[in-house]
């Protein structure tokens, strides 16, 4: 944690620092998603050597985190609610069977960022602006008019790269509070013999959400205290380049947030709306912890489409990581 | 088309003829997609030689194909229904201040299957059987305890094969009734030197849906006639051991069926729930086939995760072609 | 209609004319609903002569008029869904006999004004200002902070009268774009022999609900043409002092509307607003216009409530006359 | 509460006892709302004496009962879902400016059971039959062909009498699992100078929804142990030949339940398959208790209008007693 509290200022320096309005275009609303080149897609796919498909998701059900006690309200986020429209239950009753066929069907009311997702380039915003300059007004009732989620359609697709930061920590999983720094970073990558670079997909491990599950009750994890990267991050994903950044915690950043009263979550200020850069939270990892401990590789082909719902800024996914 | 309508007794041959429950032991849950081995997968991502992707969804709003007109009534499919929990116009107004961040948040309100989706093993039964032979009364209105979509949460990748029928016939669209064969489908990847093989997910153009959005209406699409697969191509689905098949219209097979009054998608009743054939319908296939025929590369890596929903029988699902 | 066009300056004019901000006191949130007086709920108890209760509610379900054809784009209203938790054939399969009950349960997702409806003082703005003079950024994604629907819980009560205009007027229905004005208003209350007083809910009748049902297409109801109430019944409004105002059309004004370009529903501009006065759409008013016909009575005890949705600024409701 | 555990012999024999299948004809309904006669709506009117409205509804919220914990699985039951599909914050960004009007609208996603609500004749099934004797299979995932809440639409209209049995028996609250008694209604009523009859809706107060929200938690309502009917109340209600039965619980009967394992809700299973009654559950009572204490007037017009969802086995309402 930062010695002294953020204030509005460190995050007006930091947002000058690390713009990248315009660095693709007037028009570009996939922001950091530009890094990826086609040889980066080719290369990654280079990476499946044994055929293993990992999914990084949790199911989408009513166990999700979603209603759990948390310090932060939840502001209308809800766990999925999956109700049928035909059933197996009607088939066997006779009474589908004047249509000729007996189907089940189904339908799904769920909140856009409730279980692993997608924080789109419409989610956040700093003061006025979103993502390369965009006015706010842009994101009504109707949905984002720029950067909807569904402008990266074909893009979640490059080199993934696993930092296991609690194992490299040497700890099942990271404290509440404890904010994972730029040397962290390096240092897992280094001990993992693995390199991040232009345009990858990083994920990164703080072991939170296995406590959680572990513990059997998500008391606590949205919007609670958690491990996560700390403001000075932000530096670290200048340099790499890094296409996306993903965690398994509800909001990737440490909280407590490193600020005085008043700012929260300071990174999202700056990674979404200045940097341009979609993120992923909630992300399931232990099964991929537990392969790429086993084998020693951690970077493989990374696959984790949006669902296109026009001018959605947050997306369900379902990333899988292919090995 | 058959000469003569097909009876419930030709289906519940075909139901003898085809049956594949227990093949992959009594409680599997994925069926066809067993077809899939990891050495498919590695030399599947071999395939990406230009580093190309390309979605096969069509966006998720309110102007998709569901409400427009049919002759089959849609039992409560409408199109997704997106909301906002909070927007940028919050943002502007200054009202969200008083959190420290200024965020948007949205939900979305769909039926599983109202757009490029997946029907899973629960979607539809053969008498009171779903796939493997379980009990239809396994999908009550609390959801598929068996055959659930997140049973193929990391299953859905694999060697794509793209067949142009439409192109291949010469033809911009194929005509409402015309049952492809499976000489239709042979002619085709021979025309296209590419060759169907175990374990492929097999993706079909009939020209359908682009003729549609050409038109500028969907009328006609959900539930009417349509071109489609040949109850015939049952034979051809067994013979190349194929994982998953999919198309651009609204339910794979040939409309009007080639059955008797009373018999509603036959082809339907033994793919999924006698075969275990995952079926993926209203596939984009525009922006493909043009690339296909540019490049004459008919082969690709499918990356297609459902979104686990617990007990869901269908998907939405934004498929990815990566060249 | 009005000869000339009504231009920002006459709104602007009328809105000096018809405030009623302050009038109840600067902290109230209901409006003309205030004009009813104990007395009033007596006396129009006292009227109910024969005990027979009239719904003037359609019934919500997939055949409202929301997805009709219409000039004006809905804007996310859609039909009501209404979806099944558990079910009799759920029942019948013995799936639920584990709980010791067979029971059905339901849902519904639906827009709070898709069919019979209150428009509440949060719906329409005057510019930045709401009811009383309240800031229109008191109306978030979060809901109404001030006017929510659940304000007038217990105030949806009084004497009813109905004005049968249509019957008056000697036409089955009024045409598209006839304007009621304050004479239509006051000479189909002298023919009917009935007065409107302080406090009163008017419900008015134009027959095009019923065109509509017999036509057997909602094509051109929700935002289309329509007769309705002349700019000029504001006047109307202020003299007689009524409570609330409904009507059997989509949005109770004439349409076209009276104004120049750029100016949408004038009426709604000054009505909910300004003068503080909660609406009710979409009423189905044949068989009450039937009974009044037939008795020759058309005042009777009116209860109408809103369903309390914390912060709405509608609700869906069932009217009953009670005569 | 019995002496000894009720037996399915018992439930057989109470089945017998207290069917009213065929009453009202072979086509009927809606069952004991028959019992109200157009004179009693006259006489209910007639009761009108203050112009007192008191609504017993909770507002519907994200505030209700729903999703507290609870031995009894809630089965999908969640609070309302309230979203905004324009807001004021839209019109005062200037982004609704080209509709020319500044309006705000709104959705809900709601179970038909979440809050205070009315639960229809097909909720409860006695074995496979529905009120009347309806074959249970007409309650589908399409909803209730028979028996819909919407046949009761101009129905929820009479006399209501308050049975304070808390008050009565000098308690705050009933203890969890005290069945409450015939001689303890007797009682009540004989107490408040008050006589239950033919057609009268009847409103009984435990406490228990007042002790919750004391309490700031709904932990342990929804489900819960309750104060309620006792199953002997079963005659109380052939006798007094009411029109429906309301209470300020979850479940309006005694939980636990006087039954053997394997037998939930004893009493549901009667009153509602069998007698044909409709039942109020989650009616707030407080305000109603306090009037009724200070003027000792306990009985007045009841309107509690079912919101007319087709097909719908519940329905969330906005009771009014009106004094």
């Amino acid at each position: 944690m930062a010695a002294r509290k953020l204030t509005r200022k460190d995050l007006a320096d930091a947002a000058e620092k690390y713009k990248n309005w315009g660095r693709w275009g007037p028009s570009d609303e996939i922001g950091t998603l530009n890094h990826i080149a086609p040889d980066d897609i080719v290369a990654a796919a280079r990476l499946v050597r044994k055929g293993k498909v990992i999914s990084l998701a949790l199911n989408f059900d009513q166990h999700g985190p979603q209603g759990a006690k948390s310090k932060y309200p939840s502001l209308g986020r809800v766990n999925p609610v999956h109700t049928m429209l035909r059933t197996g239950t009607d088939a066997y009753s006779g009474v589908l069977d004047h249509r000729g066929i007996r189907a089940a069907d189904d339908m799904v009311v769920m909140p856009l960022q409730c279980g692993t997702q997608w924080d789109g380039l419409g989610h956040v915003f700093y003061e006025n602006s979103m993502w390369n300059g965009y006015d706010c007004r842009e994101v009504t009732s109707a949905g984002a008019q720029k950067c909807g989620i569904e402008k990266t359609k074909a893009k979640m697709v490059g080199r993934g790269v696993f930092l296991d930061v609690a194992r490299s920590l040497g700890k099942e999983v990271l404290d509440d509070g404890y904010g994972i720094t730029c040397a962290d970073l390096d240092a897992t990558a280094r001990k993992q013999s693995v390199e991040v670079r232009r345009g990858d997909f990083v994920i990164v491990r703080t072991g939170q959400m296995e406590a959680k599950l572990k513990a059997g009750s998500w008391d606590g994890y949205p919007g609670g205290d958690a491990p996560g990267f700390a403001f000075e991050t932000l530096e670290w994903i200048k340099r790499t380049e890094l296409a996306a950044l993903a965690s398994d915690t509800w909001g990737c950043e440490v909280r407590p947030n490193e600020t005085e009263p008043g700012i929260n979550q300071p990174w999202h200020w700056i990674t979404i709306p200045i940097m341009g850069m979609t993120m992923g939270e909630i992300f399931y990892l232990r099964e991929l912890a537990e392969d790429c401990a086993a084998d020693g590789i951690y970077e493989f082909l990374f696959v984790a489409p949006s669902l296109p719902i026009t001018g959605a800024v947050g997306s369900p996914t379902n990333p899988l990581a292919i090995k």
